[in-house]
């Protein structure tokens, strides 16, 4: 499993995914599940991943144009004109590496399904966040649903619906997804540490601040400690129950 | 889905169900899951139900006698010497129900599937809640994990790890379920109101304090309404995060 969202607030987009990767229980790694593509001034963008790390990373080559000689790529990830341009063509590349997987070769039970959140801004355009299917169709983040988590999504879905607002400043939008990343980490084992972690500062046209979270990192373990603590004493505070 | 706890404490028990059951999100109905048997002064017996509509009912018909008329019911689930016994005849007749409904008559998509928690108190033994799988084999609650949740779980999980505590009282309990219910009917539409809750009293040996919550009851509105705030407050306690 694996655990990614892609938010959205006024001040711009921010994007966290764990990194913890597995082929069952007894056999996990470290992955980031991120990857950031910019040509400052000119378009930044952000992919999340997740499902089989085959066919994610094969998806991600693809756009990256790894066959080539590294003086040959000139990515086609960076020459749409469009954040929706850009959403189709990584919904066309996974389509691709997942049906080139799954009729031919070795057969496993495990499935060759992978799914992304696609961020970010080019000039001329607005800051846009899109969801993409393994079918290689994708929705887009609106007003009534600002932000798209993918892989185990559920544990920690009820803070960020209670606690979004669109007026919270990236650094408030860090905080809230490190308690929903927090709340998932503590309850399924394939969601692990570090999370990494990327800021966009709307019309910024480029990569913002970035930090990794490992589980030494003194913010992290505030956060983790911390956050039982407050939601006791906020439960403490609810009326209590009379017969 | 369906969403229900058997919750464990020093004082005693409590059980708390949805009572949504849905054929598709077109076809959906109000059918209690807690059923409750008791002989006053010698068992108190609670049981939850999650899965099949038809296994389930089907299953507790069995445990009923509801064969036999009437007057000549004596239902097996009120004669067995212990707990254990007691979960270990759940197991078999939810068995005894998947096997004669799988392999002959009609075949659907549909999953046959039930599970179960069963909780009580026999005299001259302890409360104890177990959990009952569908293969007809089962675990029992203890220290280190002192609940159990059928049905849709995750969303409404990291609320009871995080406030859990074996000294608090049934009402904390009670008030304590609801927000975790809550936190499950705001993202899942297959868990809804109204809301079935029962308590048991350690030795009492009898059925403890009984409520129905639907939509319009005012305790119910307080807390899905003042969590929201409560969580706010707590999130914002939290120190912030700073680059």
């Amino acid at each position: 499993m694996t655990y990614c969202v892609g938010l959205s607030v006024d001040q711009g987009l921010i994007f966290m995914s764990d990194s913890r990767t597995n082929a069952g229980v007894d056999n996990i790694s470290v992955v980031s599940k991120m990857k950031v593509w910019e040509v400052p001034g000119e378009r930044f963008l952000c992919l999340l991943s997740a499902g089989n790390l085959a066919t994610t990373q094969a998806t991600i080559s693809l756009l990256d144009e790894r066959g080539l000689a590294p003086a040959e790529r000139n990515p086609s990830i960076l020459t749409q004109p469009s954040m929706f341009q850009t959403a189709k063509l990584v919904g066309e590349t996974v389509k691709e590496v997942i049906s080139y997987t799954t009729p031919a070769g070795q057969s496993a039970d495990a499935m060759f399904s992978g799914s992304f959140i696609l961020g970010g801004q080019i000039k001329g355009g607005k800051p846009r966040i899109f969801l993409i299917y393994p079918q290689g169709n994708f929705i887009e983040a609106g007003a009534d649903n600002p932000f798209f988590q993918i892989g185990e999504h559920k544990y920690g879905r009820p803070i960020i619906i209670r606690t979004y607002d669109p007026k919270m400043s990236l650094e408030e939008c860090a905080k809230l997804l490190l308690v929903s990343f927090d709340s998932t980490i503590r309850s399924n084992l394939s969601v692990g540490l570090p999370i990494d972690m990327q800021f966009y500062e709307a019309d910024s046209l480029k990569a913002g601040y970035k930090r990794r979270f490992d589980k030494n990192d003194p913010y992290y373990q505030t956060i983790s400690e911390g956050w039982s603590d407050a939601l006791k004493s906020a439960f403490d505070a609810l009326p209590p129950f009379e017969r």
